[in-house]
């Protein structure tokens, strides 16, 4: 008998016979002899309605109100499965965050889990049940409701298979797995049966879609097994995990993009201790996510210091930098928001010189210009036109090879 | 400075204009320099849709799970109009029923409030702020959510008034307060100004929708002024309290009517100890409320039972004591769906001869046949045909003079 956390998105559990869908699939696993968690998410546009609802109502919905305002959709997918378990003859119980024990701190709409408390989940499961889990959402020590923002559910699957020492979590989606580049815009994409924890983590964090980061981190930290597969078909999706063979390090394992990327140039700043203080806590005090950050050394002790942003924020942060720019008598910033993001993952490129040199001449050869180059050990980032993204996805999944049979 | 609990109905809060509608009237309220604690139901027909998504998952929805589903309702509308009033320029908080303390058994669907543990909202009202409480539901000790039943939202309404002593609770509804008869029936039907407790809870036992028994109840139990007034105008409504004036009393104040009446006759039960607890426990086991039991003195040993209970109801409850029919010995039973129940009440009416000749008589003159007469102190109500109530009732305005001006 294993213990099983199973995660359903919004796709899944979008209507009536969605849900009763899942609660068939959690009863086959069930009727396996496992003991099964199932982590849901809000029931397909719920979330966007709620906050449209909200906007409606007011202009800046206020955070707390609005984090219990979206509570509320992950507790109706959850009591609805449920129910429908319950009507297959199967005791099952639904749980809110709260009465999950997920815990969190107090940062409204992208609060971090602190710890879990799972007693009453192990009591549920002591006891023959289907434990249902409202994803998505945990309660702070004042009592008060917190949602965990982006990749929520996600979270708190993976968080959940931590706590309980889950044997796997299975994250069920709309898309049948991690594939060697988005299949929608590379034909010649490929499933891949297995990926570790770090490749699918700069997957992940460079725009691969189908496993928010914050889980990979969490499934790596606590070494639980993740499987991303589709809740529509049998399909066998990907296994995330530790310990990939030797063979398939060494190489291009996957190609992550991302069309949603804003550079902000911060031109001729002095380069003197602090400066990157004032412009990245003027940034923080906003809430704004920054992504990647470039700094290139000066020599005449005058630089330019660029960072890019989710196109939606860019305008914001336009305004909050503006003070900081000024008090440090940069000479002014100049914003591209239509930018895209092509990223190259596998272990051990570091360690194998070319890969840099293969990817800049695919690109070269399809005539589109780089704006903008990071790296990680096991990651290379081009930031390029937005409108020529497609373009070299293609020209780099041919490039690495990736449409050739692997693992 | 008043400390005053305001609740506003579905219907108050139907879309988000309702919604900043209702948060202009808090905000004047607040003006005033009160403390205010608003209580809000769901959103219009929010209720029903939940309950109809429940049946699209399951024929019998499990209890516990349809509460959480239907609670959040409220938890939806409480925080829209506390953005809404934040966005207004006011200091405002929602707060879940278990935020709220509101502590019950755990009766799903129909729970009882223990206490009210009332401590969060004296902070925060400490603080300033306006504070929304989300209706109809609460959290019993092992942190399960319940709601409240039908009437939940004015009794949390006057539950919260009681325990933090607020001077008034004010139930704004969509009719504008409490009249001599329904007014949709009786077009001379005249609004009170004042009514005592006692025959406010016969007026709303017996059928006037206006305000639930049990939140009357409980406004008699901790004397707390209840109004009932309209969201939509600026009408007066009708305040709802103890010692009223001697000179309206010995006089019928109100006729209530109710068209959901069923009719059961249990023929030739045997006349012997332990009988009607057979009936009933069988009732009480399905969580069947009969409301009126009526049986007379036999001569023979043999009597006739009988007891109404709401239509939607009765198929159930002829199949809930038909073994109970058959274990007693009785002679069978009969269903009468058709039915409709008229009430004049009026307190001291025992005092004074005639008021049950003047019912009957004025019954008589429109050839309205009566099933059932059943008294209270304060109370005379017939039981007659559905489709005679609505003559039954101007009948009875007229003959009662309730037209005339007075309190």
């Amino acid at each position: 008998m294993a213990l099983i956390v199973q995660k359903y998105g919004g796709s899944s559990v979008a209507d009536a016979e969605g849900i009763k869908s899942v609660a068939r699939r959690v009863a086959a696993t069930r009727e396996k002899g496992n003991q099964v968690v199932v982590v849901v998410s809000a029931m397909g546009e719920t979330t966007d309605q709620l906050i449209n609802l909200a906007h409606q109502v007011t202009e800046k919905a206020d955070d707390r109100e609005l984090d219990v305002l979206l509570s509320t959709g992950e507790l109706v997918s959850s009591t609805l499965l449920a129910m429908a378990l319950k009507s297959l003859g199967y005791e099952a119980i639904s749980l809110s965050g709260a009465q999950a024990g997920i815990w969190t701190d107090a940062v409204y709409s992208r609060a971090r889990i602190i710890t879990v408390e799972a007693h009453r989940i192990v009591k549920e499961l002591e006891e023959g049940k289907i434990v249902i889990v409202a994803g998505f959402q945990g309660i702070t020590r004042d009592m008060d409701i917190t949602t965990l923002g982006r990749g929520g559910s996600d979270t708190t699957a993976v968080a959940m298979a931590a706590s309980l020492g889950a044997d796997i979590c299975e994250i069920y989606t709309d898309v049948e797995g991690v594939y060697t580049a988005d299949p929608r815009l590379v034909p010649q994409a490929r499933k891949l049966a297995e990926i570790g924890y770090e490749e699918m983590l700069e997957l992940a964090s460079y725009g691969a879609k189908v496993l928010h980061p914050r889980a990979v981190e969490l499934g790596e930290l606590f070494n639980i097994p993740v499987l991303v597969a589709s809740s529509f078909t049998e399909a066998p999706g990907t296994l995330i995990q530790g310990g990939i063979a030797m063979e398939v390090r060494n190489k291009v394992r996957g190609i992550a993009h991302d069309l949603d990327v804003a550079k902000i140039t911060i031109l001729g700043v002095p380069d003197r201790p602090g400066i990157a203080t004032a412009i990245f806590e003027s940034l923080a005090k906003e809430n704004i996510n920054v992504d990647t950050i470039v700094q290139n050394a000066s020599v005449d002790r005058i630089t330019d210091l660029t960072f890019t942003v989710a196109k939606s924020e860019s305008e914001k942060a336009m305004r909050a930098v503006e003070p900081a720019v000024k008090s440090i008598g940069a000479r002014g910033c100049v914003l591209n928001a239509n930018l895209g993001k092509v990223s190259i993952i596998g272990t051990g490129m570091q360690n194998v010189p070319g890969f840099a040199a293969r990817m800049f001449r695919a690109l070269y050869e399809q005539g589109i210009n780089i704006e903008l180059i990071t790296t990680s050990e096991i990651r290379i980032t081009c930031i390029i036109d937005q409108a020529r993204v497609p373009d070299a996805l293609v020209a780099l999944h041919k490039a690495f090879e990736l449409e050739k049979e692997g693992i």
